[in-house]
């Protein structure tokens, strides 16, 4: 019979999937430029040049059975070695190929990595505003997610509400800095907190509660700066990477995940790794991509007009009287909307042709996520729309 | 705590693994040229090159965004539409894309097709010899893989002992015609048969029971024949098809669950899989390997190097008086071995540099599996050193 748990989800409702499909039926009638969508966090940047020569490149050169054949499970030797050598350089942390399991972008290497760490009715904590799809992600596997409320101020952990939450069942903590929806980056002092609170809650229970750090943002990070690598304040770290936003090629799915040397298990986990991906049907990510972002693992797409896009935002909201945190990094601005209920304020905003999404969704309610991976003229074109709405609505 | 599911699978040997392993050590030593390697079921023909240019002139005239950009969850449209009307075309089935569901090669659909119709402590039967992977695959959803003792004869279905494991938990039977590992094809009679019992089962048990038809193998098939389309004899068919082997592209992970649109609930079939990737990390396979094996739907490796290889092992097999069955596609061949002990047989052929697989992983302990996707020269090889191993160690 239909199994009833996926029958029952047919229902549900996305929101940001139909303010994107009413932003997609309002371009057919006015064309889409006129339609300032800013529901969807799909990459608007090329991929680099060099990394679609390395696929034409490879299939010149190389044989079928080398390019196209089966790659091991945990991904293709080489390309670990790379990845291995790459994050070791960047952070110091001593990654070889055994910590480097390839997954098919991060939606994947979670999956591997809550099947790691928890059983079924086993707790994993996250942060509010995340990403909707933690919800289905890990409820589907048996565990359950909780998840903190905001701290509203500065987006950053709200560690009185968080300690109350942990528990012995608690096995991972659930974390994405650069953060989705709301474009912060978790500060240095803020890293160094949670792996205390971690380290003691980890003695009180007498096991350990990995943190599962979600990072597809990571190289989108404004200001020159870089987002504090969560591996090098806590060892019992598995980090969650995808190649989708810092190459453009979301479609391609690629990414992996990395095993902290240090964390307890650390040598094990990439061969269960493999055991989960028989019972979930994962068999690696499509080899001559995995050798095609190897060949490239210094590159990124030129990810700089994330950068402009917040600013003439940022500023612009301010000025407006929004109340708003400025964006660390990724291609997410997440302002308090101009009345308690988000839902009817981005209802609102349709009617200017502004597709603004709703916070609730993200856990907090009476926020907004603007998704700036657009056009900046498109950006800038959408700021005097952006005045009216809020003049003509809110009087403002 | 790492979960001791996976941490226990660690333990466990895989013959085939090993095996092939071994031939890598022996190839070291002696050169692989000369070591008979029958161990792995490696596609050995190239990809045809049309699929090549197609990636090269995509990437020359697409923009990036729609090339690499995310493709929507069940696939990009215009390839399930592809996909739909060569099915449609090939076997008069009515097959839209509401029914196709592009996976990542026919392990991901496999995975969600025993989700969409099995809830845990639910019962899917299967045929031996089968591939022993289907245990974990099964076994980690929670539901029970019962499998049926093989009619060593034929290799057909073994009736008398299928009916009497079928059950009120009998959710689904697993399939795979053409066979791994005996090479055989279920015949028409074979799949009536199969069809009328299940038939006869739903309306005792008033519940549907699928077939979950994994056909991998569809189009190496002998003799100028075709395989029967399952799901033209039975409604509540699920096909789950893997473009590995047909154009040789193991690596790329590409296929899909085609759902017949005659079965009960296809309508939902493919929403509900949408779902099920929610909990299992799939986010549909490459975009540019769906694209272009949408553009080359028709095509196929040139695939005659196995009929080519089959009836060389076949005759000389017969010859030096092995009991075996003639596969009618596939790569592969499963005879009887010349004492009780498989894995003794395959111990001692190794001495001679033939890597012969044991049955036993496959449900038929006595028989072992040859994967002759290797070059026919090397085949030609291998003949005479065959002979004397037979004469040798069994005096034949």
């Amino acid at each position: 019979m239909l199994v009833q748990t996926y029958k029952d989800m047919l229902g549900a409702k996305s929101v940001i999937r139909d303010l994107a499909g009413a932003a997609v039926e309002r371009g057919k009638e006015i064309g889409y430029e006129n339609v300032f969508d800013y529901s969807l966090g799909n990459p608007s940047v090329p991929v680099p040049d060099e990394f679609n020569r390395s696929i034409i490149r490879m299939i010149g050169e190389m044989d079928s059975q080398s390019l196209h054949g089966y790659s091991p499970n945990p991904g293709i030797p080489e390309v670990r070695d790379i990845v291995a050598a790459n994050l070791k350089r960047r952070f110091g942390i001593p990654y070889t190929r055994e910590h480097i399991f390839m997954t098919s972008a991060a939606a994947s290497a979670l999956a591997h990595a809550f099947r790691l760490v928890t059983e079924p009715g086993d707790e994993i904590i996250t942060f509010a505003p995340f990403f909707p799809e933690y919800r289905p992600y890990v409820n589907l596997t048996g565990a359950v997610l909780k998840v903190v409320k905001p701290d509203t101020e500065t987006f950053q952990i709200n560690f009185d509400e968080f300690e109350k939450m942990i528990s012995d069942k608690t096995m991972a903590i659930l974390i994405n800095s650069p953060n989705n929806p709301s474009g912060i980056v978790y500060s240095e002092e803020t890293v160094k907190r949670l792996s205390d609170v971690l380290r003691a809650a980890q003695k009180e229970y007498s096991h350990p509660i990995y943190i599962i750090s979600d990072e597809p943002y990571r190289e989108i990070v404004f200001d020159g700066k870089e987002a504090p690598c969560i591996s090098k304040y806590y060892d019992n770290t598995i980090m969650c990477y995808s190649y989708s936003k810092s190459l453009s090629i979301p479609g391609e799915r690629i990414g992996y995940m990395a095993v902290n040397p240090a964390a307890e298990g650390a040598d094990l986990m990439v061969s269960m790794a493999v055991q989960i991906s028989r019972g979930i049907g994962h068999n690696c990510p499509s080899s001559i991509i995995q050798r095609a972002v190897a060949e490239n693992i210094d590159l990124t797409s030129d990810l700089s007009i994330y950068e402009t896009n917040m600013n003439l935002i940022y500023d612009k909201l301010v000025e407006l009287g929004f109340t708003v945190v400025r964006p660390g990094g990724t291609f997410y601005i997440f302002p308090k909307a101009l009345e308690d209920d988000a839902i009817a304020f981005s209802k609102k905003a349709l009617k200017y042709d502004l597709v603004l999404v709703p916070g609730d969704s993200f856990g907090a309610p009476g926020f907004f996520r603007m998704a700036y991976c657009i056009d900046t003229e498109k950006v800038k074109r959408s700021l005097p729309v952006l005045e009216r709405f809020v003049k003509e609505e809110y009087g403002k």
